[in-house]
């Protein structure tokens, strides 16, 4: 298996041409939080996540679904007029059993369309489904696995290369011996660093600490827990479904 | 100080736009082997080294200044015609004293055109060079410090990520606190994990490993020596002098 690992996927839509990205496994990580909380979400009973770029793009699919709920964020907030932000916690069973989401974030949703433009059916992946990632890929016989972490505006997200990492040890503890790039590795003694305290590594990261500032900081604990869900949700013709 | 790292120029391209990028003070990092090279050559006595991009540009340069050392790499190896490769082992004094040297790469030099061409007067570092690098970042009170890494072809390279790391823990000890970015951290993580044996770091590489493959191994040694060099280069109108 070969494992590669881009950290925001600006780097990928940069290094990668549609055809090499359309070929590979790719997991799509946005630890805080859209991929935790689609996971939350289709875990809890959702029938399927619709994920969206822009708030327009919502309230059209909306208006098409009336039933369906009408979830995202801007900047970490609830978008006005949405039923739900983007916290994991907010996903009950109550509130999402049976239901289709309309999911409206920014940096994640970008990874997957760029995934899905190129004709790859990503998987979602976070730190609380981690081992059940890894479990699949391995499953699966995946031969070029690529770890697409959706970074934030850009940049960089700790918390999303620690959601990397935990993937690629629980691929390791399956005993498979992956062909690891850099980025893979870096990610992995990141991970390794944070292993026995994974939250204190999401609120050193800039998000992270963000988050906490903003009363945030049970989303951080709940994204931080490990294989909290042994599902893996998977994108395929425009709908994700677990 | 705001510290932040760019693990790829091409990333740096996408989330800074120009003007961003021009006032920051830009490091350029690109440790196998341009960065280390260009510092090696202007210590050993050259008198400036001019960074082209193309073959083609190098070519012109040379005719316009004959006297000038025609040094120059593709996929690690001296391009044909040339006088020099990439090797730093290749500045020795008896060569390159008193010299002009026209520097063709592919990594290094596109991450020195992107500061450039935003206005930025970037400073070259490496290991070799990174307590001078720490030096005179906090000598001159730098408010706003970003660590280019070249990468290679759009990936992220562990050699550079090791680079940017070294930098950052020798600002730390100079006493400044700088505010670090994910990026950073993850650079400062890595570096203090092979901080003991950097020439390990630079020979799990994958571009580290391929040099060594190519019996290039005495670069890395070399390439790995902390603070062999105590200057720092400085990128003007052009051309780079230390």
């Amino acid at each position: 298996m070969n494992l590669d690992c881009c950290f925001t996927h600006q780097s990928a839509a940069d290094f990668l041409n549609p055809e090499a990205l359309g070929k590979k496994t790719v997991i799509i990580i946005d630890v805080l939080r859209a991929t935790s909380s689609i996971t939350t979400a289709l875990n809890n009973g959702a029938v399927e996540v619709l994920a969206v770029k822009s708030i327009e793009d919502a309230l059209r699919l909306k208006k098409a679904l009336p039933e369906a709920l009408l979830v995202g964020e801007r900047n970490g907030d609830i978008i006005p007029g949405f039923e739900l932000g983007n916290s994991p916690l907010e996903f009950s069973r109550e509130k999402v059993l049976n239901k289709k989401i309309i999911f409206c974030t920014t940096n994640g949703t970008a990874a997957i369309e760029l995934a899905a433009g190129a004709g790859a059916k990503p998987w979602i992946g976070a730190i609380i489904n981690a081992p059940a990632v890894a479990e699949k890929a391995a499953a699966e016989e995946v031969s070029d696995l690529l770890l697409l972490c959706a970074g934030t505006n850009g940049k960089i997200s700790l918390d999303d290369i620690l959601g990397a990492g935990s993937i690629i040890r629980h691929i390791l503890d399956t005993g498979q011996r992956p062909k690891l790039s850099d980025a893979a590795l870096i990610s992995l003694k990141l991970y390794n660093f944070y292993r026995e305290n994974l939250l204190e590594g999401l609120q050193t990261a800039f998000h992270g600490n963000k988050l906490k500032i903003c009363g945030r900081g049970e989303d951080l604990i709940y994204c931080s827990k490990e294989g909290l869900i042994p599902r893996v949700p998977v994108f395929n013709k425009g709908r994700i479904i677990i």
